[in-house]
């Protein structure tokens, strides 16, 4: 008879012996105290700054939020109880769309359980109603997205990562009267680039194919209601599908899609992973529409945000740290080794109370191991020179090099997926 | 150029010729009245009973969930913050997992964002993890399973229905030594049929298989603490994987496994649906935990929705309505016809003020459309008298054959999907 746990086993014995086991850090948030929060430790509570969170402008703490979840919780009860189509879908579900379609300036919006699903099920979906359809993804596209190509089950073909003459060639080798989808996200979450939107809108126009844009990691934070990138660069009438999620800037949980309404019905009617899924529950969606509206109007929070941004990497740079230059708020620190990676955040977290989780091999390439940092409007000038002392004590403790940090050539197009 | 917009336009024209284009019913729930809810109409609002919730329990309006929810929201925040390995691994999910492994009496238990996502991931997971796996799988398994099962990637066999002998015959034929994952539900949730789980296991142990059961539609309504069918039977600790949700019973959002600790670090280290995505925020893991712990203990719910369920089968039997035989909480009433399935929905909630979705093909099988009601404690006697009169005035109206509802031969087995 085979050995089902000798086998489970095994896989984890893989993991632990390359570092890239996973332990995960046990946190309670005090609301009104982010980013600092208590830690459940192995040796009992102890308070901890969080430099990696993806509550980037710390809206899950919002007042508005939380008097709009206990709101809905108090009036519509904890949950949808159902599918979309079979009394799952709430009022407050309804606004949530509204309000979505309104940020991309898009005929509809469709509301997933989590940005995954919308990826995952949206792209294989829209893919799978175009005929022959051939997908061109880049190269460092979210694991989501490449689970969702794949579950298209058509032909596609992989762009080098933001490489316009690329994406160009492929565009041009494809039959003209062929759907092509491109996919492509505007902020890549592990190095914290951003794609030359217009001059892929520009590329799509010219050969007739389909622009399915991910702005997850931009939503909330970029463009002057907090429409991502494209609102920023003033393309987001030229995106075919806007993909965004409720559970970073934005404070909640889920993911949606945005665009014109025949794209948004036909997914809202073919999707199995939008179908067969029990709705998000009034208290979320309410919390949600809360976080956007606030955000298309206050600028407060991206300026407070784009403030600690620039002061936490001033301040790593000077300390000599090897920070990756980025335009965006995420701030990456690279080790180059899986186990200091580790044993970096482990000495962070216990002599100095600081968590950033170490980013290890598959969720970047190998030899580009690292700790990405977030700075939110909460980390406040005090916390930033913290981190930076802290920072430099453990790399002098562990002996990995200090000075600039240089990108070696082709490593980043390694990238299995990204995100987790 | 290629009409993207036409080819999205036809693929919902389909939908609505063959009568299965799905309208929502937007909703809104009013706490303490469900199952009375207000339906935002196209004329405005309405009140309405709805009669096909998944909320099986009412648990959604409790208020201990409710408060459970609000204290975290209060405390907590409204949103995680993260994937579960950078920082989104919050206390309230830590103490949900924990409940759930003693739910089940297994050593650990996993939580996903939904139960979709956890058989789509956990499925596909636990079945890459193992050498030449042979997927065994029930014919009427939901779509979140089929998908599991199509993303695993490895061989598979459909054993009919809830047919122990198919199942005995494809395990026979299988080589010894070949690890074999059957993959099965309790209580399916269309026809309310339950699988002979105790015969199954036998099998399974005599095949050297490894057993996966979905319990969506039965954690917290079955068993003495709610522990689902398995419970009931007394096989639980005979099955290996136990995937359940906490958005039917348990009144809130997400999807689990439990198993033993070697499954579930390995579906937790390797899972893509898993890592890669947004934690569940604590205030929707503390009303589950609340629901769950509230459920251990009470059997009134339990008892309440017996009775109701006893009384609606016996009130549209004695009216002659077509009803399905069935051991559970589903009642389908059968119509056998997409266009006057939709019609008596629509008539329903038009004159009577009476909410149950129809269900259609892809949903079930063509021949078989029906509508499907799910009594809950909270529909009383008047209610259920109610129902019966307002079904058989609809038949009537629609010409709709009254009288015992005679199955159809194997039409069962070709369903494609259930539950959306």
């Amino acid at each position: 008879m085979f050995d089902y746990n000798g086998s489970f086993q095994s896989a984890v014995a893989v993991l632990k012996r390359e570092h890239r086991y996973r332990v995960f850090v046990d946190l309670e948030r005090k609301v009104g105290q982010f980013p600092h929060a208590l830690w459940n430790s192995p040796t009992g509570k102890r308070d901890v700054v969080v430099w990696c969170s993806n509550d980037y402008l710390g809206m899950g703490q919002h007042p508005k939020l939380i008097d709009a979840m206990c709101a809905a919780a108090r009036t519509m009860g904890t949950g949808a109880g159902g599918t979309r189509n079979i009394s799952g879908t709430n009022r407050a579900l309804v606004e949530l769309e509204a309000e979505l379609a309104d940020l991309h300036s898009k005929e509809a919006a469709l509301v997933f359980t989590s940005g995954y699903v919308s990826n995952h099920t949206g792209i294989a979906t829209i893919a799978k109603l175009l005929p022959d359809c051939l997908i061109l993804s880049d190269a460092l596209n979210h694991n989501s997205m490449i689970e969702g190509v794949r579950a298209a089950d058509c032909s596609k073909q992989i762009w080098r990562h933001n490489d316009l003459k690329h994406l160009e060639e492929l565009l041009c080798r494809a039959a003209a009267g062929r759907p092509k989808l491109i996919v492509f996200e505007s902020v890549y979450s592990m190095d914290g680039d951003v794609a030359p939107l217009e001059a892929i809108c520009d590329l799509a126009e010219r050969h007739g194919a389909m622009t399915y844009l991910d702005e997850v990691h931009a939503v909330g934070m970029y463009g002057r209601r907090g429409g991502g990138i494209a609102e920023r660069d003033g393309v987001m009438a030229r995106i075919d599908v806007i993909e965004g999620t409720l559970a970073k800037a934005f404070g909640t949980l889920g993911g949606y899609i945005a665009g014109r309404s025949a794209i948004v019905d036909a997914v809202r009617s073919h999707a199995p992973g939008f179908i067969f899924t029990t709705a998000l529950p009034p208290s979320i969606a309410a919390a949600a529409t809360a976080s956007i509206a606030h955000l298309k109007t206050s600028g407060a929070e991206r300026a407070a945000q784009r403030a600690a941004v620039a002061a936490t990497k001033a301040a790593l740079r000077e300390a000599g740290l090897p920070v990756l230059d980025t335009e965006t708020h995420i701030v990456p620190v690279m080790v180059g080794d899986p186990a200091k990676c580790k044993q970096a955040s482990d000495l962070l977290l216990d002599r100095h109370g600081i968590y950033i989780q170490p980013i290890n091999y598959p969720t970047v390439p190998r030899g580009t191991e690292r700790l990405r940092i977030t700075p939110t409007p909460a980390h406040d000038v005090r916390l930033v020179r913290q981190l930076a002392d802290a920072m430099v004590s453990v790399w002098h403790d562990l002996g990995i090099a200090l000075g600039r940090y240089h990108q070696p050539g082709d490593q980043r197009a390694q990238t299995v997926a990204a995100g987790g």
